[in-house]
């Protein structure tokens, strides 16, 4: 019988990260610049990121070695556990093994670490002594918040304002980790009075606290600029969860046919899917599917355009999936899954064929949650059940064709500050909300020529 | 050099809990009906208690084997990983090695499953369909819930009206795995509508949710009561905790000169200490140190009588340490450490010399539990952060000293839901108490004789 919990030795952490560029049959399109239209160079990116990580952003080097501090560090809760989810199976009556890698285990509660980790220690190499940020609900912030104190550096958290008042837990989080948070827009800075002035009520939004944030880093020499999603080199530091999830499955014999994982900006995706990317390059007979809300379906709706990364149109142009960096998402509590864009790179891989795609409506996603909780125990964060409900209704299907496939699920985090969103569940006030088709096409004619 | 985390196998979690009642060289006094003074029958207890917890609650065998299908349980989240504090060493720049234990890692977060699963499981096997119990801030609460969902059993818990209201997320979290949570007091029972009568605007105590409780198990033929802490059958079910940290130490060739644990009834730290204390003994010389907030220091300033477990005087006289069952905790933010007595086995080892006590003001400990945070990342409960604080002012003395100990530290639970407790101390608004000594004079006067 195989064990509950399938775990691997601390020397088993994986000593690098895999990286898709290098075998992707056709590369990833260049970031323009929205001015020139000219493919952004290194040069452009200074300000804001230390070189280590601009390499890493274009590398197309397939291993790149994790520093030893870094997995000093990853060894707080990493190798994370992979379950085999015995309860679940049994409660669903199906003949197919799941098996979940849980993220949870983390300080911060998610798998966001494993890059903030990485990204501090780059930045305090290169001699910064600051990180600005951004956040929404606080879970990137935090994850930074606490890979700052491993490094001494002083992370700068700019959190909506509305988060910053109706989530203080989040908020307290950080700051017990040592880091100054602001409520976003600020005086602090210049995008942020500017709005201010114009609005002195609002209550932000992510675009207005990520151009704070931009703005804190290259107005100031000692601080740079993280993000905690989206780009290359956030996907090549969270491989480390698909790379540890083959090795626990090899341990037990077992190669998944179906990959689950949630997409928001793509970096908890590009962790545990990328490294069975590789095997399908290599002819590996495995489908990987990303699991998105109906209410933000960028990749099952959006179209694949160059767009800009944040609303307020300051980041270089992506080629990726977008709804039109004009979206306004609804009020869904998956708050990690409302951005209107992807990462470039599943962006690129779901175009090109080698990823499927799968849209849920919000109560069924708690419904499985719900499931999940019971038989499980684990009481997963809203995005990380949009995976558990791909794993759940593939499982349902087996039980009904007799089909016995291996399901792996990608289980980002734990829902301790995300219970409101359960009671609003309990409570039957959950709209099932999709987002109109017309609003994608609307939002692609304001798209910049490039 | 060791491992950050030193971990065991599924199949390396204990098979047998250790009861510390075979191996005392004076036996406990035995519990008393409070209207006979006459001990307490077998019989008196099962109107709310399945036989074999009664039986665990008096038996002198050294082990009791666990059942296999809670060790499936334990598998969730056991064996929880023993750390080597290494960053927390180097901090304190001590020649002292620090491990702590961390059953952080639990679904409900705490210590508190290691009880709730096995009773149960218990009260599943006696045919028992309903379990109620009382909870105040909810850590107890979620536990049972949780064990629940396992067992098929419907959970009722009376949660003290002021939690219910101010700390919703708790109260979330059990309805998530299925229980019904009733703010307390109630309607739905006599003690409750005799209380409402005479105080509709009353908030609750926990003294009042036990009386409601114990009435809702004593009234229904299909419900059980069940207790999360002071009795010996909890004891009994904690100490896979220290049982699995003899192993792990073991495997890096260490034993403590030192173990801390927190006391607020007494389970948590019956868990990490008994199985050091069946090594004193037999002779083995490692201190065991009680910590105890100063705001409720029931072993250092209390007094080892025959008193209530509760405020109501509805439960049989136990031989414990007491501040008075009539004891008021101030508002401090270790809820879990706000209780008058603590553990009968405790409490007399204490009294015997088998043990050793600590009480700490507030201050101290959250400054305590922020530079664990700094360092070891993890943040921890209040409750636990009373035995982080033991640990650290050892690791200092060893500092000063030049003394190598090796020090252990019994780490029951995280603080993801103490968090307004973190704030109020970063905004500088704790109060370091002290219960004051004539208070305990007092309360020892209305103490029943015996």
């Amino acid at each position: 019988m195989t064990d509950t919990k399938i775990t691997l030795k601390e020397s088993e952490i994986p000593t690098r990260w895999y990286n898709v560029q290098a075998d992707m049959p056709e590369p990833l399109e260049p970031y323009l610049n929205p001015g020139t239209k000219e493919p952004v160079t290194p040069e452009d990116l200074q300000p804001i990121f230390p070189g280590a990580l601009i390499e890493q952003e274009v590398s197309r080097d397939r291993w790149v070695t994790i520093p030893e501090e870094v997995r000093d560090i990853y060894k707080t809760w990493r190798p994370s556990p992979l379950y085999r989810a015995k309860n679940l199976e049994e409660e669903l009556e199906t003949p197919a093994k799941i098996f979940y890698k849980w993220e949870g285990v983390s300080p911060p509660g998610s798998h966001k670490p494993n890059t903030s980790v990485a990204q501090a220690y780059y930045n305090r190499e290169a001699g910064i002594e600051r990180l600005a940020t951004e956040t929404g609900a606080g879970q990137w912030g935090s994850a930074l918040s606490y890979a700052g104190t491993h490094f001494d550096l002083d992370i700068s958290v700019y959190m909506v304002k509305v988060s910053y008042e109706q989530k203080p837990y989040r908020r307290i989080m950080m700051e017990t980790w040592g880091a100054e948070v602001t409520p976003s827009p600020s005086e602090k800075t210049q995008a942020g009075r500017k709005l201010l002035e114009r609005d002195p009520d609002t209550t932000g939004s992510l675009g207005i606290a990520i151009s704070e944030a931009v703005e804190d880093a290259a107005t100031r020499d000692d601080t740079n600029y993280s993000l905690g999603s989206v780009l290359n080199h956030v996907a090549l530091h969270q491989t480390v969860i698909g790379l540890e999830a083959k090795k626990q499955l090899d341990k037990v014999g077992e190669y998944p046919d179906v990959v689950y994982g949630n997409v928001g900006g793509g970096s908890n995706f590009a962790g545990i899917a990328f490294p069975f990317v590789n095997d399908r390059f290599d002819g590996e007979d495995v489908e990987i599917v990303c699991c998105e809300p109906t209410a933000c379906p960028t990749l099952t709706k959006g179209l694949f355009r160059y767009d800009f990364g944040d609303t307020a149109m300051m980041t270089p142009l992506m080629p990726m999936y977008t709804l039109g960096h004009d979206f306004v998402p609804p009020a869904i509590h998956a708050g990690g899954l409302r951005y209107h864009g992807d990462s470039p790179l599943v962006s690129k891989l779901y175009h090109d064929g080698h990823l499927s795609a799968e849209a849920f409506y919000q109560n069924p996603v708690f419904e499985a949650a719900e499931l999940f909780a019971h038989t499980e125990g684990h009481i997963v964060a809203p995005e990380a059940a949009h995976a558990v409900k791909g794993g759940i209704d593939q499982a349902k299907r087996c039980a009904r064709t007799g089909e016995e496939k291996t399901i792996l699920i990608g289980n980002s985090g734990h829902g301790h500050f995300d219970l409101a969103a359960y009671d609003e569940y309990h409570q039957g006030n959950l709209v099932d909300y999709e987002y109109p088709e017309e609003l994608v096409k609307e939002s692609m004619e304001k798209l910049p020529e490039v």
